[in-house]
């Protein structure tokens, strides 16, 4: 008896990043694949778990989070990008930025409410299926690469230069009655239709003008800017300080902005997130979360307290986003070193490097998965997991059109030197 | 500009228990409102959060769970109720049983599937507008009043007879072809469009055997079971081993059973919940949850893991269930013995007990709040904050029809005996 509803058939099987870390455990692999570090998390983060867990009470808390936790969320948002905030209305604390998000499409989209996405998101990020539990329907615009790195005889720069480029004449074109919301990523993971790169890359300041002076003629549509790698930047973006939509003088007021205290201190197992800006947003996803999740769990908020007042001098985040571009940089010099005769973009931020595969070489036997026909990807991942040790995760499932993204795969550079190392020696 | 969607227009104020607590603060009152445990969560589960924050790892864990926890509440369900359950399909943790139901509704209803809720729940356990989030429609089965207690002079007796009767002409009469899922509670903290009593009540075994008979002419229809004070029952009805849908022969393998943690161990804040049953049911669980809060922090799944491992044997719940049985009493005595002529119910299990006021004299100033005219049971509440210093929650609210409920309130035993002995004090 199938008793599943008909929005979660196709979402059944585990997702493949799970797959693929299972194969990675099955077979030994260094596992290069799912998003998440594998060193611990700082120190400051477990004792203050742990000291909490003694004192704090253990009852329901808040729904829009725990006093403590917004204070200092608006605390260290003062000190870090100059934001003052009005904790009763600014601020809602959810179980990490996916919940946030979830919060966010029930608390304001109406059945047939039509969200346009930047970058046409499948699964993985599942914002598409977020809406649709709200009854929405997502519709994508595509974002258009301009410059297209290759190799360059292991000479990394980080440049401030765009890679791509807001088709804004289809944005534009896109816009109805039906549109309510528009979903920015930023800096962004991109996963797209059109968009050939996965390189973390930020919205600059024109383009935000631009989405702007749109809006003004539509006023009744509100922009969301997740944020989840805003403390992870090379070159000259600063943490946090980069252009935003929730410090642009003409989107703030109609703009919200989702943070993950997980992904920023090295803990996506944390599941603390929180968005802040327009209080009518706010207050829309307070009430859906009362029924959502009800609150967070107390001592994980006023845990991640302790450690937002003790980083609120921005020194830890100076720390860790050396630490990821050095972990960037040696990845990528291995990759394009390596026997594999990868094409590759240099990153600007976040976890992940992505490589083109089109000169690769891939025996015909990976081709043929358990009797079915796969990608270029999947047959570069699977021979990459047995003839090299090495998990990297397929692009093609985050487009549409498959076609497109089966020359690429992504590789993730939050994990020890050790992992990193070691992957680099078996694909050379 | 109004952003909110219309799903949560009706529900962005805090939920009436916050207003009470806020209530309770500002003027000083003795809290039996809210349902949460106001002593301390046991030592261990404090002991076992804090440990596993310096150990486990924080990174995403498994969504269905993390295998500790899997394993821990399969031994605990096999020791105390003789349940075998296969941790790969038939069980699922999420962020509280509020977010089990949540994903339950996500996982299985399609938009327009009509569940049947025993009992007309408005608002406050949100079952309801949890169904609306999937697009279904709630319908509200009635559970008549059979017996009816009144005061018997301070003689408590804590009998296994039935209050209250299920309606199954109505049940059968609402089936349709849209109906996919009924939801009990029990025991049950039953608030509806005609019963008149909170009291903590189970299902018996012939009202099952009826329930399954009923099904068995409409195989689609499936069963959520919420369980979440199953392990505080009074008088003959053991913890954990009462008569329950999942260990029902006919009705197990098309249930689900939704159990809380955090009520187990007194720390409404912990957020740990899950359900068992029909591995279907839990495969579109499961699915919803990847998009919906994505997986759980795993301390607090290894913590909780330990605490079940601890308390396998049924030693620390008997302990739990005479204190809730002492508190319950102490408190009836007092709410009999007190200056406010209360008919009441004898509770067998759970947090709470009922008070009929209807002989109750309010003046006539408590009938106005605000300039609005309320209901008697709300001037009651106002009477009792502002004469007697005590905070309980008035219970038409949980009534489509407000008439109903207006003669009845709710107190909270779950407190400390400080707090009992001071309510009792101040209503003498």
């Amino acid at each position: 008896m199938n008793y599943v509803s008909n929005r979660m058939l196709n979402y059944l099987e585990p997702q493949m990043y799970a797959r693929f870390t299972i194969l990675a455990n099955q077979k030994g692999c260094i596992n290069l694949g799912q998003g998440f570090p594998n060193f611990p998390p700082p120190q400051f983060l477990r004792e203050a778990l742990s000291q909490e867990a003694l004192t704090e009470q253990l009852q329901y808390t808040q729904t829009a989070g725990h006093p403590k936790l917004l204070n200092s969320a608006a605390y260290f948002l003062e000190q870090r990008m100059g934001l003052k905030i009005n904790i009763d209305k600014e601020i809602v604390v959810s179980s990490g930025a996916q919940s946030v998000l979830c919060c966010l499409m029930q608390g304001i989209l109406n059945p047939n409410d039509e969200p346009l996405v930047f970058l046409q998101k499948k699964q993985q990020i599942c914002i598409d299926l977020l809406i649709e539990f709200s009854g929405g329907k997502h519709i994508g615009v595509p974002i258009k690469p301009k410059v297209f790195n290759t190799k360059e005889n292991g000479q990394f720069i980080y440049s401030d230069e765009d890679k791509w480029e807001l088709d804004f004449v289809q944005l534009e074109q896109s816009i109805n009655q039906k549109t309510k919301l528009i979903i920015l990523n930023s800096p962004m993971n991109p996963i797209g239709k059109y968009i050939f790169t996965f390189i973390i890359e930020y919205f600059n300041k024109d383009e935000y003008d631009k989405l702007a002076e749109i809006l003004e003629k539509h006023p009744n549509i509100i922009v969301c800017e997740d944020a989840a790698y805003h403390h992870i930047t090379f070159g000259n973006n600063q943490p946090f300080i980069y252009p935003r939509c929730i410090t642009h003088p003409k989107l703030k007021d109609k703009s919200i902005c989702v943070m993950s205290a997980g992904k920023m201190f090295s803990a996506t197992g944390l599941r603390v997130g929180f968005a802040i800006g327009n209080e009518n947003i706010i207050k829309g996803m307070k009430a859906a979360q009362t029924y959502h999740i009800f609150c967070l769990n107390p001592v994980n908020q006023t845990a991640t307290a302790r450690c937002l007042d003790q980083t609120a001098d921005g020194i830890y985040f100076d720390s860790i986003r050396h630490l990821y571009e050095q972990q960037a940089t040696k990845l990528l010099k291995g990759l394009v070193e390596s026997r594999l005769n990868l094409n590759y973009w240099v990153p600007s931020g976040g976890y992940f490097i992505v490589t083109d595969i089109s000169n690769v070489e891939i025996p015909n036997k990976y081709f043929t998965q358990n009797d079915v026909k796969v990608t270029r990807d999947f047959a570069f991942a699977h021979y990459l997991i047995n003839e090299f040790g090495v998990v990297c995760i397929p692009c093609s499932p985050y487009y549409e059109n498959k076609e497109t993204g089966q020359n690429l795969v992504r590789w993730a550079f939050c994990k020890t030197d050790e992992t990193i190392s070691e992957a680099i020696n078996r694909l050379k």
